[in-house]
């Protein structure tokens, strides 16, 4: 593969960052990779163990000269550091970010963005319940997908450079224009997660079953739950917060159907449970098809080592 | 191992019976395992497969003499099978069952027990998405916890022994009374289930959100909703049919904390959604200090083959 972009600079350097190196350097994507992330402890472990070509320690001296700047910061921080990066960017150069979210993202990058700077999002549907820059895996976006989500005026030869990016880096990719992007990402992703945090919650709260037993018990379905609840804390607030109608409207429709089924199992319905188990498991044999899981069974994991 | 018991009888031969059978073999732990299951076309893969060592064509001449007869069928139809048996079972026979609900399956078999025969049931916390015959591998309970639940009454030899088998089979195991069990299940299996089926159906209803959409991008959480609303739809409804109080209280607690994050996000309350999500996070570590799922990245998964 060829380099698409000379220098690239990333801001921030968890999960999503450090894979994105890893991948960009094994596809030699990128003639250099430049880094920075706010703690300093951060920027100590990436040096130690050369998850970038090199790391700066401010915001200046990483997007100087950069051909592409990405945002791999919480939404909610995407504003600040736009603001603090937008005198040092070189003319013609591509700013973009791996936000979960991107309405919010736009109204915050797109006032500060430079004349002649590019803007093009990007939301790479691939992560890890891990976090931090000892987390990254080159092979984390491969057959995954990133959406490309530009504004209607962008210029056409930036977005074709990112998405060439992406798919260097190993990612499906599909475009959308910002508004479908939230509700799709609040149906598969924000609304799930709500969920599985709330239903984590109440099993701690519960004092007749002791966390003990939620934990040793959790083979049978709570398990799924809790991966997902690990996720980073800060992440999950700024997606809730800054995709708030989208999350709102799915939770409502989640509740709504909920309630209905609660009111099968009240009343004993068996044949609409039965139904509606039954319709829900079609969905279960696409994914399988569409390739985003494998139907090994016990989920594919590795076994786990008997004591 | 040591064999445990000389005959024993396994009625049903879905993902459950099937695994125990090869366990069973594999620990050497059974003189001679018997099946039997309704469907003509199941007892004929079971044949074909050498799922057990003889499948037989009726619940008489499967329970003759057995040692231990275990009830692998849907919660609903235990009584109606223990009916079907108990003239034809051996006096000091165990009858024992696989069903996730424990207070409705003693009140449908100990009313039909006879005299002499022992009752002690059995839940072993394991499974996959998969079920029938073809889908038991003998390494499904290896470490996984086995709930033992016997009534108050019951002989302590008859408990000892099945509590040896499922030792033999690979479980570790705790005993539990039914009215305990049938709560810690709603709490780490039954309502995470609901509520995942609940959200699979949410996604599919969308109008604008396509399918292929929640399909292809199902990487980022929803995956593992589609997987836990992929299991058998009759174990379910009859699960939640005979797990209701339990559930609905679980359901209930559940709904009140949901609408209090609805609530945060709708006002923009951060800290108390970062505050949420981070005691969550402890939940997910304790499971994997007590070995009930690995750390591996992307959930220990086998990655996806890129097209």
């Amino acid at each position: 593969m060829a380099v698409v972009y000379k220098r690239v600079a990333l801001i921030g350097l968890g999960l999503i960052a450090g894979s994105m190196s890893l991948a960009m350097r094994r596809g030699r994507l990128a003639g250099e990779i430049v880094g920075y992330a706010r703690s300093k402890e951060t920027r100590d472990i990436a040096r130690e163990i050369s998850l970038v070509d090199r790391v700066e320690d401010t915001l200046a001296a990483t997007v100087q000269d950069a051909d592409l700047v990405v945002l791999c910061v919480p939404v909610g921080s995407m504003g600040a550091v736009m603001e603090e990066i937008a005198p040092h960017l070189k003319k013609g150069a591509t700013v973009s970010d791996v936000g979960s979210v991107k309405k919010a993202v736009f109204e915050a990058i797109l006032p500060a963005l430079p004349q002649g700077v590019h803007f093009v999002g990007a939301h790479p549907m691939a992560g890890t319940e891990h976090s931090g820059p000892r987390s990254g895996f080159a092979t984390l976006f491969d057959n995954r997908w990133c959406l490309i989500v530009a504004p209607e005026e962008a210029d056409q030869s930036a977005v074709e450079k990112l998405a060439a990016l992406w798919k260097g880096i190993g990612s499906n990719i599909e475009f959308m224009d910002p508004e479908h992007h939230d509700l799709v990402c609040a149906v598969v992703s924000h609304t799930p997660h709500l969920i599985a945090y709330t239903m984590v919650g109440v099993a701690d709260d519960l004092r007749r079953v002791t966390d003990s037993e939620v934990i040793k018990f959790s083979a049978a379905g709570f398990r799924d739950f809790t991966r997902i609840a690990a996720s980073d804390p800060t992440m999950w607030r700024d997606v809730f917060l800054t995709n708030k109608d989208a999350t709102l409207e799915i939770l409502g429709r989640f509740t709504e159907e909920l309630f209905a089924l609660q009111r099968a199992i009240r009343m004993g319905d068996g044949d609409q449970l039965f139904d509606y188990f039954t319709r829900t498991r079609a969905i279960r044999r696409g994914i399988i098809e569409a390739g985003q899981d494998t139907s090994a069974p016990d989920f594919g994991r590795v076994p786990v080592k008997p004591e």
